[in-house]
């Protein structure tokens, strides 16, 4: 470990992550501009992002698309995972898994990820799917392989 | 049950199911306009979509974002499962599990859906998600509620 | 329907399915004799079941089979769900996911299962793993069909 | 890395690793006493377990217990995995899904467990469970997470 790497890794704070996921988020293209996404709530080990449901977020039926519910709950899992992660460590989700309880539709939706275990190799994190009133879409969790930060 | 479903009833065939896919798909502005994603193939139990990755399907990392990779696999395989529905019924997405093998990158994205189980109650289908040198870049899972149609 | 069937369906209360669970937990010689577990708690929607861990429950690596945990939260969401069953209806799990967090160890091990969905066809329920300390060892999913319990 | 563990990465072969796996399940107490499962095959990548269900393996309603299922899935995919690893690294299951298609009855059933991905921090293991006709009671997928042997 040379000695910017040493720096980085002293300095690294849980602030410093909060910082690089809303920075993150807003360089997105795929959040911000595909998606059309917000990043409603960051804190160290939580974070919420909303969506506003629109007529192309829908399927022929009417209800929220279940591949945007998985996206929303894989972006606030990750970013939620993303803030507890030490300084000089990256991670990949793994695993998303999805139960569906109730159909989404017109409207906000909002994705609250938390993070369950931030282990050296691995990780686990969970969100629920809510729509305006509260009402729980869908359950989620994800896991995650932590490793070293490849040399930039 | 009116004599149009009665009619509906008799005739359903798998050949059916394999158009009616084509032609909800055709009309889907959620799978045509806002995800770009293409229906490759349609048999019965078995359903290829593929998405043309660009850049505003990316992560800040330049790799194909989990979501849509869950978005497609979870298209492939309801749709495989919406062909082998018998006529009068029709199912919700209970669950979908994805586990990521490998990073996608620009180019071409398919998943493969393809039915296990269609019960009277209870389903299960699982994609293969490919990229265009036939890579796998993640296995999912779905499963599914069968349900008596409501009537029109 | 006969009338034993009728009386049974109009006396459906939530007390009679956490009798059920009871006599019915006491009767298995799977969980009783083989498994070795209790049911330490029984409410309209959660279950508790223990299991002290002994000797021929270990891995090589001295730590609790993944299968047993796997097992108890199977057994804690399964009886969780049943006892928020309507009269006249049964159910069967369709699926089961188990993160493990923490490896098991000798002494007691309880498995806390509380459903979070019961709908018609479908149902949803959660278990916490945890050793006697309180520390969350493994978070658990299961999925349910629900169905009409068969004439007997 | 000391002169020992020098030898030990250079003699590592998949024979190595294969004896390793039959040699473990030989001692282990879970497997062969309490369980009473067989190892019905090892081949680098693949390994197939079985067990002759009995009446103390059966819910109250007759069907081999979803937590054996659970456990054979476990085991075979457990041990695969354990097959590919380099010498000097071990593994732990990180997480196990199962999906459930159709009961169990008493007669041998047997889980075939597969590896799909072994990479150097994350691994991906499949199994389908069958009864002795070759019927698919189950298929479950496992993550697994890599690290160093601890030193002995």
């Amino acid at each position: 470990m040379g000695p910017v790497e040493e720096r980085r890794r002293s300095m690294g704070t849980d602030a410093d992550r909060s910082t690089e996921v809303r920075e993150g988020f807003a360089r997105s293209e795929f959040h911000r501009t595909f998606l059309g996404a917000q990043l409603e709530r960051v804190t160290p080990g939580e974070v919420d992002v909303s969506l506003l449901v629109e007529t192309r977020h829908l399927n022929l039926t009417g209800t929220l698309h279940g591949g945007l519910i998985a996206t929303l709950a894989d972006t606030a899992t990750g970013l939620a995972f993303r803030t507890t992660l030490e300084t000089g460590t990256t991670s990949l989700t793994s695993s998303l898994s999805v139960t569906f309880l109730r159909p989404g539709r017109p409207g906000t939706v909002t994705a609250k990820g938390r993070v369950v275990k931030r282990g050296t190799r691995f990780g686990y994190a969970e969100a629920d799917v809510e729509d305006g009133e509260g009402r729980l879409l869908a359950r989620a969790a994800a896991t995650f392989t932590v490793m070293p930060e490849p040399a930039t």
